[in-house]
């Protein structure tokens, strides 16, 4: 602002929410303000939310998850196949395929992806752990989730080449047209995919 | 979520922020993992920013504006105009206007404009409250800023009235061109407002 208009306290609240992602500085802007007009019913209950996120959520040293225990509510849950590991790039993968439903396994989240022009190597990474967990026995699969690009299929070609020799299925997710998608909108590679890929009817 | 996936704390973390405006279910995900990825940098100073907010800021009982202290910033400040009051709706108006920069003078923000629709009447505003500080005397010009929308003139027209016989001259803000704008992508209703107001070249 031009001016101080306000004390340093909502200056200070619009920055930090500009910080997330979605959010601008005009936005952030907008967020302050809503927040402030609904103090009991909005500010006071995500103050306190972040709170006991500060204060509660850690990293599962297991899998890599983000959870209130450690080791978190998937790698303890006894009704998951604790033989199917699916390796996922970031927490937000992993999300995205509970929300799915399909598969009651335990997953790995990586933290990236390899890449070379940003300088990530396989040590930035869990995949270390992830050897580990599978040289540890009792996996038969380990399900590549990464994304289709680049990076994430290097990534799962130096995961594979890692994970030989271990007696371990290694599979990747399917390439194809997206439930609901119109062809004539898709790629010529998604395309070629599910040509090659075609299921019997 | 289909199936929980971590401790309810993440997930209330999650539907407290997409309450915010300009972020849905989805970005409140991402905001969520966002601000747990970096706790130490953003999540632990937000939290601490929104419980200073909880704590302090209050709105003006003068004017209206948020502050941290009451009377507010503006309306104690000595530097600014205190004959002149620029009328708006909502504290995010007094922003915009200040940074503008172009008048330094006291505010009043009424909390809305009249919608007989929405059921809200002059008993909902703080108009009672701008005429009293008006009848107060010292103050020579009301500058109305309200939206250019229906509402907001009907509420401008209503507050004019009110302020009649009060001795104080009551302004609007003009209509016209966007400063940058272009001829061919303005409505027909601004062109003609902006040639009826032209000034000497």
């Amino acid at each position: 602002m031009a001016r101080s208009v306000s004390g340093p306290e909502i200056e200070r609240l619009i920055q930090l929410l500009a910080k997330l992602p979605g959010l601008g500085p005009r936005s952030a802007r907008r967020a302050a303000l809503h927040l402030i007009d609904r103090k009991e019913e909005l500010l006071v209950p995500l103050a306190k939310a972040m709170e006991v996120a500060v204060e509660r959520i850690v990293v599962c040293s297991t899998c890599g998850n983000i959870d209130t225990s450690d080791p978190c509510m998937i790698c303890t849950d006894p009704r998951r196949d604790a033989g199917t590991i699916i390796v996922v790039e970031e927490v937000a993968d992993l999300w995205a395929l509970e929300r799915a439903g399909a598969i009651s396994a335990r997953y790995h989240v990586l933290g990236g992806v390899l890449s070379p022009l940003d300088g990530v190597g396989p040590a930035d990474l869990r995949i270390d752990d992830l050897v580990q967990r599978v040289s540890a026995g009792g996996v038969t699969e380990v399900i590549l989730a990464v994304n289709a690009t680049v990076d994430g299929q290097t990534t799962a070609h130096y995961i594979t080449d890692r994970l030989q020799g271990l007696g371990t299925k290694v599979s990747r997710l399917a390439h194809g047209v997206p439930v609901g998608g119109e062809l004539d909108y898709l790629d010529e590679g998604t395309l070629a995919a599910a040509i090659v890929s075609r299921t019997p009817f």
